[in-house]
């Protein structure tokens, strides 16, 4: 048993941008050796989230209405009074979450086929982003 | 320390069947042997999503209109333009999220009494499912 | 590797109370004396969820506002009808989850800096509640 921990870096565009990891995230988990694990995704920070979607432009489009319907950039937001203008931003992150936990079978992240492990920032302006791999299991 | 994974597959009737694993659940930590640690439930597939939740009719039908009303199955979906017809499902999905982690406590999870590790199929149609939960911890 | 498992107890308000439990996690991590691996925060219960945010009032009021709006506590549910009235609090705690998983890096929880730990009480009165820190991996 071992942990191994990778650190993603990315640049995301902010306003809901949909960044599909699946590739790094097996990458990761390949460079830990785990066979039998599981691989937590974790996104440091209070304005991006990470969740699974199928990656496709119709639905990563789907997804932004949604999220404009829901929870709407011109409410008005307490924590937007001192200056700020992504209160929308945050309570988005909160809803959907900071982590995912994937199992690693046999190697792979255990992902359906369409499947992918996403962050999504919602930040309202262009982000550098950390994410953090952290493999815990057995090689 | 120890990794110990079991697939459960299930039949869903889809359009949010919400499925109660719970005593599934805490025979998978029985059969691992783990006193103490942690038992990841994840889903693959893009559909379909994992929480907790109270699971009595009531409830049940009160989660579903919740979702009727938040994602509703008859607006326009990007996802659908192509001829498929559940972009409210992978909408749904996504904010859920394809994982929970239960703590392991003396060879048991550590639910509340009335609090149901439950897994939602959100897509349209019937469906087999496989869930993985993958007990990670001390025997 | 080892697992090192502790029960926070906290007095919620109830009514979307949102509770930092930031400096309690940390603690839960020094004292585990883990430097590499996960801490699973894990609420029991099935009317309230832990997430991340930024803890100022303006947030948490933005947070609350949205929550009521999106699962509002005066429509008719289910639940209710047996003389419950915490249908929507049920639907609430589903929605985000009772689970967050955050990397441990150098002995400390990987959380960015204006990223706190929190527990959301949805429930419509005051409760006792206990949280489970479990914190896996190497000294």
């Amino acid at each position: 048993m071992g942990v191994h921990t990778q650190r993603l870096t990315l640049n995301t565009k902010g306003d809901c941008d949909v960044v599909d990891l699946t590739a790094r995230l097996r990458d990761a988990v390949k460079a830990s050796g785990v066979r039998e694990g599981v691989a937590t995704v974790f996104v440091p920070g209070s304005t991006a989230a990470v969740t699974t979607i199928e990656h496709e432009p119709g639905l990563v489009a789907d997804l932004r209405s949604a999220f404009d319907r829901l929870v709407p950039r011109d409410l008005s937001y307490g924590h937007n009074r001192g200056g700020e203008s992504n209160g929308h931003s945050h309570v988005r992150a909160a809803l959907v979450g900071p982590s995912v936990s994937v199992p690693v079978l046999g190697g792979n992240p255990a992902l359906g086929t369409w499947q992918q492990l996403v962050v999504i920032d919602f930040d309202d302006r262009a982000r550098s982003r950390e994410v953090i791999v952290q493999v815990v299991g057995e090689d």
